[in-house]
């Protein structure tokens, strides 16, 4: 314990760090918030141990309100959704402080498997959404709900993925010109794949690390570090609101930026990120972006920013200068999305619920389509539903654009989609050819050459080509980067690998 | 009609807008400058329903000034090019009053077959070059004259190029494993090469359109939206100025960052873009940019930038600090090129004119040189135009390097673009031979397997490896990326595919 | 020399420049610094003929600052690496200028083979980390002890890579089908491996440049003009600081950004900066940077920088905001690496010294492995070594994760490391059946198709998974882009190339 006292004496930092959240207060909140007596003690040790998060978190709107604070706004500035009532269900310790290291990492502790003793108070290693939801429970449940959040199930659970997943990154070996697949390893899994759809962290034990204060026990965690979208969290949560909001600024600008979803919507798989850098929005955005008003909520389209980006379309609360609501925000982030364009042999119509693996089509795979393209209608949304979605987005479309012109550009992208379902069916055909013909085998049929040819034209091809259409742009990128030039090219190559040309 | 003065009533946005634009003329501007009552229609209800644009519009340039103004400015810091008798050849009524939506979008009226009634006025949908013209003359006549203006004839009336294009962008399919092209439609064209290259837009007739004031009939338009530089309007005029300038903030700060220039000129096939951020003057760029004074005209080297981008060495009036100009202004984009590194399959020295799809080489095709190398000399300049813009070009680069310096950089660009001919030449000996033993049919030079490895040779590789050569830099692209790698490896690949193997 | 009197009259522009000197001086300098009546006499026409120069020169700490005013601040904010005894043997005329033209361009004039008389003074065209090592002796020490400063000779001196330099880079003709390589030349060379590695500079002789002031006699130069970082100088000095501090600014933070870095540190083969842009580290330097403090010394985590670029893990002097030294600063850019992960075959402990090309493995041969993976150990650090390097670099790490984050992070890394150099394995097991099969030659390993394929599993696939591990972050690229997907897929290619396919 009397380590603990040195530490304090030691730390004169934190006499340094304090006056500063006072100064970084704005005009805007006279009251200077108060930080509890418990992150106090947390900021005095980790100014000097862990400086970069205490800094980061120190220019962060956490460090500068209380939830009392920030439910006073006027509804559209509100970051929180909390209302009046729900205010009132937080604990009264935690309303009139600011959102400091106690105030997330002790709450919920009995769900919290990765609950240690932590210089006498009980830490969670891990904050999750459902540690968030206390004062934004509205982003919570939107986000629950979306597939986002079942990324990793949609992958795990689903049979034919899961066999897509193991084909390319198990380890090999080669025994007499053979090549024999070994398993994935959990490691491998976590820095690919689940890089982006997030591991399941399970507390595996618990771990004694040694430190200048002495011996402790910590909880020992396996999967971990990860920041996947659908990541499974030790108190049993989905998803992780860093992906977007990192720590532990937890910016709102960071999760604008369009750098923040590249990480993953990026080629040759999902290449929403390279599109966008080749449309005139990316272009726009890259040129002059540094003008806007990155923070300001609600966001208001050419005043705050000139050109959309992923937030903009996809889930930001859009007003006018005026502060006529465009669209509302969404931390569901299918809620404009209509038709499925990546990750699929062939497009379809968005799924109706978040846990894709689920579903059922005619062959009875876990897929939205057959191999043939053949829909699982039952499983997707219908007409109407797609129509109101796609009517959603057309709003923030005409905010800058004709009527005419947004009605045309949606027409075009039907009959790309239409096109390049029709050149992955060729190719379909052409594989189809190959296992009658024994040049392959279907058992699995992601592990053979030219199966995996094949799997170029629709995961990498056609989804760069649908990407560049959806998102008005890109031209070289649906010609000669990732589209027709690979499709063309790559259906003559999958041709040459079967025996019995034509 | 009543409908109309509801609009207005509603529409108190516009107080805010108004005095938005005089607090942001900047002092050198005494005269708040008036808006025309015709645009302060527009801007009523344009600033509700389009709310992206008027914000967008309301930090230009053009709505901060008149004709008038501009052209008081000295010489070398004017933005337009009309001089004082061509000012006065302006209508009157245009001449005092800001560049607002009714200035542009209502001149000519007579010529745009996209012109309609609306709101009492005859709008045209699409401000094209001849409109821009009225304050911009001479710039609209250096790019009519440019290859840029003709990029649409010059692939679609070009044969060769054309069945380039329709190869690669047909829908094809794939019957008793035979793959059969159907034809490539318009609105895969729009989106892909005529994407940069332009469409012909066309009026086909005229659609109802239903809104909150009720129904409006517009000009329904063909191959609509697109931006490509040789765009041919309903105007019959070449061109789209927002290609650069995009809509409606027109910014010259816009059009000399490179990532305008980056949504064409990408890789694989034009990789000036993928050079430059890999270059010296990329890494500059990037690095420090964002404290360069992007709107001075005008732009003095090493003061106002410091690395040259695209508009530096291809467009931009540069001058010293002390106003000496080193280059002056051009929009047509050859003015200073000498040699052609791209687009086709051997270097060449540029063409006469802008329109090549007129050049006929010795084996009669619409191409600057044969498949063998032999270059249609009448249809290219000479030496002596040659060095004179080689020698313009020299002239930015000694802003900041040595004689010597830049001497040795063209030297080895000439030895480079040597290189990389003899390269492709050893690919053609290698096609040659495919098509003399009948492992492949040359009546369609690029349709199949082996021929579309051939391209990949010139239109990619030795493209890219010019590209590196020319701009300084980008050693790691020309190596190993899309360089003397791919153009060693792919040749081994050529070879592979023929039958007859030495 | 009257023309000299001419320019000086002509360059009022001097005048207008030197009162800018004392302007840009900030607060903490309340003394003008002087410039030195030579560097004078340099401005009066540079600022004419050179204007980019002179004015990138003026906003440099080196225009605004002098030895002795350097030397008086504080140690750990000092950017000079001379102490109170060095900076008495600087000569005296030196040090109480600015760094200036002349400063630089005309130390150590008997050394310098490109030495020139201009003007009437001795001038060197280029100045050498020699020159720098005035004020900078130890970084240069540091740097010429690197494997950086060695890169031209451990590339040119091995003959394994001078002979995979040869086949990639060689022009080749074809003749009868058969590919026959020819030479490779300097001026390719120079713009392809030795553009990154540098080249060797020599004084070939002397040209006559022709001037408005007439006739000089310059140095004439081979493989000029190159920033490589091994580049051999014309005083036989290794390396070039302005790879990293670009002229004429020398600017720390050019050299900070990671776009420096990301010129050669790219994709496929070193694609540190790919898998960066990537990263949740990426991620935020791209949303945040413009914010930080670039040019602070010493530079402190959370408050001048957020997220580590490349220099504050390899290089720079990292503190926390209260002055608690985190990492020393260093230039030589293996101080802080234990294993190595790009260039060869299989990743191995880091060489004891910078010249690689001494290195013998247990086949005779210049690499720290056998192509089946012995590792050369008595050329390589030991585990003790490893394990200190390994754990100054988790210094930074935990600056901002925990002490778990943090080990688990690196054997995660361990694992990948371990698991592709196994599939590197498989793909050489391949390549030996080629071998003894006769499908291939190895006479020269890399110059057939199949052993291409074979490079690609290493120098590009493998390369890019460690990375992707080592740097936290690229989950995509490390599964889709140019990792698994293509290790696995380009196995089953090579097996494809092999006659007796099992």
């Amino acid at each position: 314990m009397y380590k603990w006292l040195i530490t304090f004496l030691m730390c004169g930092l934190v006499f340094v760090c304090m006056p500063t959240i006072a100064d970084t207060g704005s005009n805007e909140e006279a009251e200077t918030p108060s930080i509890s007596k418990e992150t106090k003690e947390c900021l005095e040790c980790h100014s000097v141990y862990t400086p970069g998060i205490v800094e980061d978190w120190l220019t962060s709107r956490h460090a500068m309100t209380t939830p009392e604070m920030a439910i006073k706004k006027p509804v559209l500035e509100r970051r929180i959704s909390l209302d009046q009532t729900g205010i009132s269900d937080i604990e009264e310790n935690l309303r009139a402080v600011v959102v400091g290291c106690y105030e997330c990492h002790a709450l919920n502790s009995d769900q919290h498997k990765d609950n240690f003793e932590h210089m006498g108070h009980q830490i969670n290693i891990i904050v999750s959404p459902n540690d968030c939801k206390v004062c934004h429970p509205v982003e919570v449940r939107e986000y629950s709900e979306s597939k986002k959040s079942y990324a990793l199930l949609n992958l795990r659970e689903n049979s034919v993925y899961a066999a897509l997943v193991e084909t390319i990154i198990s380890l090999k070996k080669v025994e007499d010109g053979k090549i024999i697949p070994l398993q994935a390893s959990d490691a491998t899994k976590q820095e690919t794949c689940y890089g982006c759809h997030g591991t399941e962290i399970v507390v595996t034990g618990t771990t004694k690390v040694t430190t200048e204060f002495g011996d402790y026990n910590v909880p020992k965690l396996a999967n971990w570090p990860n920041q996947g979208v659908g990541r499974i969290n030790p108190d049993g949560s989905r998803g992780a609101c860093t992906s977007c909001h990192p720590r532990h600024s937890f910016s709102i600008e960071i999760a604008r930026k369009p750098y923040t979803c590249s990480q993953c919507h990026i080629q040759p798989d999902v290449p929403a990120w390279d599109v966008y850098k080749e449309s005139k929005h990316g272009n726009i955005f890259f040129s002059n972006s540094r003008e806007w008003n990155w923070n300001e909520v609600p966001w208001k389209v050419g005043r705050d920013f000139k050109t959309p980006t992923c937030a903009s379309c996809h889930n930001s609360l859009i007003t006018t200068t005026g502060n006529k609501v465009i669209l509302p925000r969404t931390h569901n982030f299918n809620a404009r999305l209509w038709v499925r364009l990546f990750g699929l042999i062939y497009s379809h119509p968005q799924p109706r619920k978040g846990d894709t693996y689920n579903i059922q089509n005619a062959d009875g795979l876990p897929l939205p389509t057959t191999f043939t393209g053949d829909i699982a209608t039952e499983y997707l949304i219908d007409t109407e539903e797609q129509n109101k979605r796609q009517s959603q987005m057309k709003k923030l479309c005409k905010s800058c654009h004709s009527g005419t012109w947004v009605n045309l550009h949606f027409e075009k992208m039907d009959n790309t989609i239409a096109e390049v379902d029709k050149m992955t069916r060729a190719s379909t055909n052409l594989i189809n050819e190959a296992w009658r013909q024994g040049d392959a085998d279907s058992s699995n049929p992601f592990d053979e050459l030219i199966e995996q040819e094949w799997i170029k034209q629709w995961l990498f091809y056609s989804n760069s080509i649908r990407y560049a259409s959806a998102m008005t742009g890109a031209p070289d990128y649906a010609t000669f980067k990732l589209g027709w030039w690979e499709l063309t090219h790559n259906l003559h190559k999958i041709q040459s690998l079967i025996s019995n040309k034509k």
